[in-house]
């Protein structure tokens, strides 16, 4: 399979030319490595465990989440060429839960090395830095709020009048939940703002201010032979800027099958291969992108107990090249609720009934840090999230 | 968590005397074991994984099904006392996956380290023999087959001549999958049979033969703190004495219902504490014990896809001692089957879809040896049933 998947990975067409799944060797494969040891992780890592995947991980310390859930844990920092370049060197093909990695060297290393890295790492590439995913947004006509690229003061003022005097400036790198967001919404918040230009070699992206009613998410997911499916799309709620719970799934419309058709013509587009994040405004009118990640996604966690297929698993399956079927809703409504720490105390809970726990194992709790997350089955969404709601209260985090 | 476990386990009485469920501190608590290294062991750890429980395992071999998913393995025989003895004491509490182990050795060295197994080792030595076995099912009155204990060949003769000239000749121990069983149909069946008594220092059980319409199985959970639930009735089906499909769930009936409760009635009796596997026969008039397993058992892997808890967890929740609640069928039907090994070639497959798979992990493909299994949900236990089928010829084992 190694072999096939290689062919598939030296230019860019090729990719669609697999037209059978390739048969999977489990015990004469070398492991699925991933890149990191954070939550996301260990939740690809359990899944591949179930599917027969050996898997091997790559992350900083022995603790890691990820670390935890295999025997084939390597110790080594994501940035370093030589930690990296043994890593792919011990693995069949590789993937990652983070797109804050250095694409170039992943992909100078996937190429020196032989060793398939999926998402490919000029996707991650495009999609890391916030200007040139938004330029692809607009390039394949997705909806999304109006930008200017930003680098001096001069632009930043110029973006700030032009989008009406309140814009939402986003460093175009290494932003998440909510940090390098500065929103804007007069003269003198911009003054305050201006210095932050200095101190980011990167530059920033200012962004139109939308004022949206809710916030919703979806799953794509599209396999290395061309394979297109999507997870039902939901409603997502943050606190804080960090996700703290989704509902779904969201009656059906022709609005959103028209949007999750586009997104899945997208992923086909750019010869896209994983699963792909994708961020919502809803402003009661119109749905707007507000942000693409090329990975498994915190939006997405409902899946491993609501649907009859998990992120995780099909992840797993479309970097493979299996077969991708679109999962079944196993129940009519259904949540999931972040554990966000709220102390340094360690966590303790009482396991509650009627919930789904998904621990990631951190070994320090932090104010804001995910430390797990609770999914329910209910009658209706809004049951499910009254329940999880409820049920929160079982847990100290 | 530790103190409180500890008190309880040191009489059996004073197992219930937990009135709420202890605080779970996932970080400070060492972890939780298991002896024994095979696939029961690796779905309770991937299950201790998601509920946040640390996980550590006690194996022969670094490339067991278990001793790959987690980080915290230990090589070590089964049976030998420095092993066990060195494992138990990293370890908050200690379960297994077997029942064929030294319930003295275990029994003692708990004591000695204070760290509890659970279920504990009384319960597992009654259950491994065959003899106290059927003693017990007969003092709390549960339906079973006729037996006679047997030991010299005097004892095989008139068993088999009270028994109406037909029995199943069982050993007292170490019998599993049909090995060391046999079924005695002739004067000249016994007389090949006799030469085994002398084979084998622990003895024999005689049982009346049951001429069943079908297997069934359920499995049955009690936690440290007396709360007992029951999964939902499966039929069993055996090829080869192998277990190699279940589907479920089956249609209510006072009669099934009255077992269950007789079922969990005998776990509070025994104080027993965690899951247990029932195996029964169906003679279209009757349902008959035919033997129990003091773990998570074969007949319950359907659980992992087709409930909304499973048998790992449920099992982990009870040693834990935390709130159990009976889970919720997620489908009207679903089929379980065993990817049995027919061949020592190197396992293939297509990952079909529709279905949820289970994989060992096993280095090495045998015949008859369980390589996995795949879950199914549908409309109906025969339609999840002919799908699971359907679905099997996707994987060459």
């Amino acid at each position: 399979m190694k072999e096939q998947l290689l062919k598939k990975n030296t230019t860019k067409t090729a990719f669609s030319n697999l037209k059978k799944a390739p048969v999977v060797q489990p015990n004469s494969m070398k492991p699925l490595g991933i890149v990191g040891g954070g939550q996301l992780a260990r939740m690809l890592a359990l899944k591949a465990h179930e599917l027969g995947i050996k898997v091997a991980v790559l992350s900083e310390n022995a603790f890691d989440p990820a670390a935890q859930v295999t025997s084939l844990w390597t110790q080594g920092a994501l940035g370093n060429r030589a930690d990296l370049r043994k890593f792919l060197s011990i693995c069949s093909l590789v993937t990652f839960e983070s797109e804050f990695l250095d694409a170039h060297l992943l992909e100078s290393l996937s190429r020196e090395t032989s060793v398939p890295v999926l998402p490919r790492p000029s996707d991650m590439a495009l999609i890391q830095d916030r200007l040139t995913q938004k330029e692809i947004l607009l390039k394949h006509r997705l909806p999304t709020a109006r930008f200017h690229s930003v680098a001096t003061e001069d632009e930043a003022r110029w973006a700030f009048d032009d989008l009406g005097g309140r814009a939402v400036f986003k460093k175009r790198r290494f932003g998440y939940d909510g940090y390098g967001t500065f929103i804007v919404r007069s003269a003198q918040d911009l003054k305050k703002f201006l210095p932050e230009l200095t101190k980011n070699s990167h530059g920033f992206i200012a962004e139109e201010f939308v004022p949206f009613k809710r916030e919703l998410a979806v799953m794509v997911v599209r396999s290395l032979r061309g394979q297109t499916v999507r997870l039902p799309f939901v409603e997502s709620y943050q606190e804080n800027a960090r996700c703290l719970w989704v509902k779904g799934p969201l009656r059906k419309s022709a609005k959103l099958t028209a949007l999750g058709q586009k997104l899945e013509k997208f992923l086909s587009a750019i010869s896209y291969c994983g699963t792909m994040g994708v961020e919502l405004f809803d402003t009661g009118s119109k749905l707007i992108v507000n942000e693409l990640a090329p990975r498994v996604h915190n939006s997405g966690h409902y899946s491993l107990d609501a649907l009859s297929d998990d992120q995780f698993s099909l992840h797993i399956k479309a970097v493979l090249g299996q077969d991708l079927v679109t999962p079944r809703v196993l129940s009519p409504g259904f949540a999931m609720m972040n554990l966000l720490g709220s102390t340094t105390e360690p966590a303790t809970w009482l396991l509650p009934s009627e919930i789904k726990l998904h621990w990631y194992g951190k070994e320090e709790n932090r104010p804001g840090r995910k430390m797990g997350h609770i999914n329910v089955l209910a009658a209706t969404p809004e049951k499910a999230l009254a329940l999880v709601k409820n049920r929160r209260s079982c847990f100290r985090v």
